[in-house]
């Protein structure tokens, strides 16, 4: 990678990046947190009428279509454009790409803008590549491991980082790859920490290129679960990651990643 | 009951139910946290272009009414459909229902589409039911016990289960009844707690019949709420009740229960 | 001013006033809790069909424009127009309005139809003034102190009380002003406070006149602050905030606020 995760938190934290959010209901409040926490700034614009007036003024723009409707689906569409136009780039989270035909058919239209990294679970990355996945609503069914031939073969093709999360993340730009190593058990039993994620690849992505900045937010992220396993629930686990978000050092992210 | 609260709990964490909820903004954060740390998984899916084709992948449906508009609208009515049609309960929270005419309209039209069980306080089962309530916004006027005929009354017309919420709560079908009593004086300073609880009943009613589900998951709440107490304010009380409802045992539900 | 905060807060607590709000999908759940913590509370009813017909419920109304759009900036003018038509007083935060064109036009027609309360931040209030300001996405890009001449002129020339907050809060009526001091530095850190607090001022303008309420909503909120300053990262400060919302005292209030 051109930088380490580590240089890539100082980065961020140095400029602050602000990261243009279109993401879905139940993430909006976290993932605003998360960016505070971790060392950007969130704005969260939605409106067809100003999407896209608005993209190029942020640093990167973070898609998520955990909840879409029509309406948006066009300021997504016109948040993309004008990011692409302004050379800023942008992160797709599918989540649960497969359930529904309607959002099949988004999640491919959406591709096709070239986004680029994709953050998803192993389900949604072996559909998107093409394979049979077991999936189950916005729940992986399948394992990272499972998911790592068909992450690297979505990489090449839409040339593009694919970022696999789960028990241990897989990042590959289709040709070279790395594993993050670290999170906690309860991490899954808080709602959209998934969809924060995302959004904080985008805010890396702000200020490091996108392999970088995909392998800092998981190392971030990992490295935050782990100082906050000791916590008792998943009420009290929340809280103490975001806190974590704040206070984990670039030094906790290096030794979170490895080459795969 | 066919099951205990106990049982249904047991039934619960076994198969995790996917649960398909259309609720309001305030809620949807909390209502994937609180299904997530009861032993369900959350599925928030809203456009009318996909909740009809969505529905039948769920165990059950949620759907509450407290920040509705057209679109909302359009999603809840494609989804109660194509539950019904392939045989899945849903839940009703008729949140603040008597508050404008066209919510009243509304919930006449939702309830005509015939919903297993309806969670409301005492002031929404009172106005459903066609008597005087006292309630302002979300909140209830009235005591429990002052609606416990209404809600006889209801669930016998309308032949679902009614389970009404407050201090001590009141669940019947129409001919049989149970009290819940347990949780905290903080909970009403929490909000969405009851629109969370709606769609915990739906968790349950996807594993068990719904006088069953819903006395189960009053009994969740009341059990973690009492175990979340000694909390100092509403904030931390908040996050102590997410870690009671995954930490509370199917032991702990029974004797919040008894007959009425 | 005619109450002090501290009788504010005696009121507020007294009457629990009903504050009917219309904010972005960021604020929505922290709001609600900031509100019921506080001693308010909080119903959110936005669509077009309803939002007029509700307005004269509630003792006040909140307007907030963070993630506008069509259906919504509809709902926000049915609500204000009858909250004034019903003499209830509304609240408005400008949020970003500086950010793109469409936001920048839906600002001023909220403005004209004359708000009691603007509560803002200080490159939001340089904007509003017509002043040239350095703000980006929802942050401030300028000091308080830098914008206290243009919040007197913004006060005097919309006949309103304009309340810029930050490290120091300052609060006019055009004439009279004071200073609110206290807070903690992570608060910035934690999303939509200042969205919370403006929907707190709407609380306290529905049982005390409007400078009198703006100054005893910052002071709430900055006893708090102070009250919750131990925190060791923006998660448990946040929860610690509510916490301190609910439990301080009306005597914690007076000493916040000095004239200016």
């Amino acid at each position: 990678m051109t930088q380490t995760p580590s240089e890539c938190l100082t980065l961020l934290r140095q400029s602050v990046p602000l990261v243009h959010c279109i993401t879905n209901f139940v993430a909006m409040n976290l993932t605003a947190n998360v960016l505070l926490a971790a060392g950007a700034a969130p704005a969260m614009v939605h409106a067809p009428e100003e999407a896209g007036a608005f993209a190029p003024m942020a640093g990167a723009l973070s898609i998520n279509i955990g909840t879409p409707d029509a309406l948006w689906v066009a300021g997504m569409e016109a948040a993309i454009d004008a990011a692409t136009a302004a050379g800023r780039p942008w992160v797709l989270d599918p989540v649960a790409h497969f359930i529904t035909p309607w959002r099949r058919a988004l999640v491919l239209r959406l591709l096709d803008r070239g986004p680029a990294v994709i953050r998803a679970n192993a389900s949604e990355v072996l559909t998107l590549a093409g394979e049979a996945a077991s999936g189950r609503g916005v729940d992986a069914g399948d394992s990272v491991a499972a998911a790592e031939t068909a992450a690297r073969r979505l990489a090449a093709a839409r040339g593009c980082v694919v970022a696999v999360t789960g028990e241990v993340d897989f990042v590959t730009d289709g040709t070279r790859a790395w594993r993050v190593e670290g999170g906690a058990p309860l991490m899954p039993q808080v709602t959209a920490t998934g969809c924060a994620l995302s959004a904080l690849v985008a805010g890396y992505a702000a200020v490091c290129p996108p392999a970088a900045a995909a392998t800092a937010a998981l190392a971030h992220f990992a490295a935050a679960g782990l100082a906050a396993r000791a916590a008792p629930g998943p009420g009290s686990f929340a809280v103490a990651f975001v806190d974590a978000l704040a206070g984990v050092t670039p030094a906790d992210l290096d030794q979170r990643v490895h080459p795969a």
